[in-house]
């Protein structure tokens, strides 16, 4: 099972070893993280990024070691969104030239970078951004600009302290018009003495959910009185501002964006399993060690574990922690394909594998959230006292279900797609990939289940057909229900 | 609304002179409060339970007043314990004699006392605790002892730094034998410089969920080493030990400690009203300013108030806040009627108070705990930062599920209490109170609702028949299905 839960014998040895390095270590020491002040705290991150930096040079760790080291030492931290937002964006986004100028100082930790995207006043609709980037071909350089309050950068991870650099996005405006939003490499802090640059106002946005949890994180704010960057540091490949200011798109598919999309939220969904596997660690041990009630003649009172009360509550988070664990390992395989299509310009299974791994990411993060509070819940008082680790292990979980999509708006966006895909199956048209089944209404809109016995439920197929015909009823009902709405906004409002 | 939600005009006024006392004291402000570090967390919670005090002498303020004045400065702190659990403890068990010592000692501050039932190892099975109270004879005194590490006294408030008594319940062990749990009056810490007395352990059980929250409080540990008290400091309303080490019990009926247990519940179901109100009110006041997604043509974004899956998210526990109000107003009247009759000898209706308040306190506490952390979520991404009030309202609210009754364990109670009046009804006796409903069981089991349009829901008496049928068909249906289950134990696991 531990084979399979890391998915090679090589994963669970490297894992395993790079869990003794972190525990081992006393700079890596996490029992005294919910005691500290917001400022210790912070210092302590630093700390331990650094540190971590040091071991990883030290022991020449490779990418996957680097990670699974990060991912024990377990404090979020600037680092995270260096590596995991900065770093991808310009590789993604980036020129061939633009990498080779930006990447080798990021990798050295010459620059550390942060990913400006959300505003005070916009996170889900990011068409609706408000900074300015209006290009002034008189000095060939981009003037950025808050132009309202809403327009405050707020929230980056990375942003309030530590970063020096920030892919920021804005309204891309050349020539008078308005091009939409548009990433842009911004110098933020002084490679010197670390102060802000002239025109840019920076801070730290205050304490969040928890005791310890995201505040080792610098969440920050950042606004831009008429920043000006040279033209080159605007993120250009997919498109480009010529230096008379034309806007033109290069060759370069848009639907690339998409394929980075898929994976930080494969990444999501693995990541819930392991929150989750924690939290029901915690909870299966202290059910099996907690004894209540049972004893009527002054013998030993019955372990919590034993109750069918704890145990209809704590299994079934159980087996969500493996569920979410393989189907994690299998959009993995979603991504690899996905890419490998995109590469080949065959865009044909792209809806689909958003829709997939949108409904994905919403679903396991909010029944994770909600379970590791059940987990808490299941330790009675004790999962109160952050001793246990639960609070906290909440408190720092919980954002998932905002950050990178909101739940609940990306489950409406997987309620369009299924609604796009009943009308086409209509006209005929054949669904692909994990909805190929709606392809077979005929049989599933009419079929009884053969089911009889209780042992008939052993049969997968048996099952499958069943969630088959409910999915694909329910969507249909839907789709007839919403049809009647009087206008297309009403719909999915 | 503002008159029936405070439930008088004379009540809407004192609540409002009482908050603009609070918003308006430079002592009581809590904007920094989710920033102080534990310890000064400590020191502000005892500056300001001083200064409350202090306010509530100068101006002479009414037991009411002085209730609304902490309410309004909603910092969680030893008053409460001492207020809220060890005067009335001493009260409720205490003889006329022992209030006439302890009481105004308490009233003027010269003790602070706390209520130490819950031990590390004992919780919800109040029955099963170990701290052991033997009596000695030969010095007329109780030795008090923490026999076991799980017998150590842990969870209380106000134990950890502050209280210098203690109503600790432990088992009464006389001439050889255990009685079971018994109410004590136990000093803990010197009158003179604070210092634990002699064989007293004390501590403070660490770090809680949230910034700031519940950390106010000293949730405590406590160890007895031997420590001797006083016989007469034995609660003795109930039942005495005399001089010689006899056992004997008073011909005050055991039941009128069951009226405190109603009470209690009665002002937790009234604070999840009020608890509820204030995560609502602000994820309404968020979601009218709050703008997002809408505009295709350039025009102002909607507001997420007028989104659909806002509303129906939302509505429901704007209408709960209400709700729990109007039934904490009721269950105010059930404990003067429980009361009443329970002066009058008449126990014939504490069973069905009992389960309601019992099914009560757990069904509003779970759902105003995911009520509030739905709030948060409501507010999208700013609903994390504690600056919105949001996280620590849910990490100082969410306690409610498990004191003064688990919420599982209380449902469990109900589950019982219907059972037994299932099988009461099927021998013809007349249920009464909340569960009169049951004893129409004939009409019940078969009536079909004379609903036919959606106007017809409009009339409350066809909603209040559709759910006492739904109600008495599930607990019949119920009755039966556990029939069936080999022991009573396994009935209600």
């Amino acid at each position: 099972m531990k084979v399979a839960w890391a998915g090679s014998r090589h994963a669970v040895e490297v894992a395993d070893r790079m869990a003794r390095l972190v525990a081992s270590d006393p700079v890596f020491r996490k029992d005294t993280r919910t005691m500290l002040s917001r400022k210790e705290l912070f210092k302590d991150t630093l700390k331990k990024a650094a540190h971590a930096w040091k071991r990883i040079v030290e022991l020449r760790l490779t990418e996957e070691e680097a990670n699974l080291l990060r991912l024990y030492v377990d404090q979020p931290g600037y680092v995270d969104l260096h590596w995991g937002m900065f770093v991808p964006a310009i590789k993604g986004q980036g020129t061939e030239e633009q990498q080779k100028k930006w990447l080798p100082m990021a990798y050295k930790f010459q620059i550390i970078g942060c990913y400006a995207q959300t505003e005070l006043g916009h996170g889900s609709n990011v068409q609706g951004l408000e900074t300015t980037a209006t290009f002034d071909p008189s000095a060939d350089e981009f003037v950025m600009h808050s132009p309202t309050l809403t327009s405050s950068k707020w929230w980056p991870g990375g942003l309030g302290k530590a970063s020096t650099h920030a892919v920021v996005y804005a309204r891309l405006i050349t020539e008078g018009k308005d091009y939409g939003i548009h990433g842009f490499i911004v110098q933020l802090r002084s490679l010197d003495d670390h102060s802000p640059l002239p025109g840019v106002t920076l801070g730290d946005i205050g304490g969040k959910f928890g005791s310890g949890a995201y505040n080792s994180m610098d969440n920050g704010v950042l606004r831009f009185d008429h920043v000006r960057i040279p033209r080159d540091q605007m993120l250009m490949r997919l498109s480009q501002v010529t230096r008379e200011g034309k806007y033109v798109h290069s060759d370069v598919p848009k639907q690339l964006l998409y394929g980075t999309m898929v994976y930080v939220r494969q990444t999501i969904v693995a990541d819930a399993s392991k929150a989750l596997s924690r939290a029901v660690c915690i909870a299966v041990r202290y059910s099996a060690i907690r004894k209540q009630f049972g004893s009527q003649d002054g013998g030993p009172e019955t372990q919590v574990l034993n109750y069918k009360t704890q145990q209809s509550r704590l299994f079934p988070l159980l087996a969500s922690a493996y569920a979410y664990r393989f189907v994690g390992q299998w959009l993995k395989w979603l991504y690899t394909d996905v890419t490998q299509k995109l590469e080949a310009k065959d865009y044909s299974t792209l809806p689909e594998a958003h829709a997939c791994t949108a409904g994905l990411k919403s679903v396991t993060t909010s029944a994770t959230a909600d379970a590791i509070e059940e987990c808490r819940k299941l330790c009675g008082g004790h999962g109160y006292l952050n001793s246990s680790g639960l609070p906290e292990l909440f408190a720092v979980y919980v954002p998932a279900c905002t950050y990178e999509g909101d739940n609940v708006v990306l489950l409406l966006q997987v309620a369009r797609f299924l609604m796009k895909t009943v009308a086409q199956v209509a006209t005929g048209k054949q669904p692909v990939g994990t909805i190929a089944y709606m392809g077979n209404i005929q049989h599933l809109m009419q079929c009884k289940s053969a089911v009889n016995t209780a042992e008939d439920w052993l049969n997968p197929a048996a099952i499958k057909e069943v969630f088959e015909a409910r999915a694909l009823r329910m969507a249909v009902n839907c789709a007839q229900n919403i049809s009647k709405a009087p206008s297309q906004e009403e719909r999915f409002l």
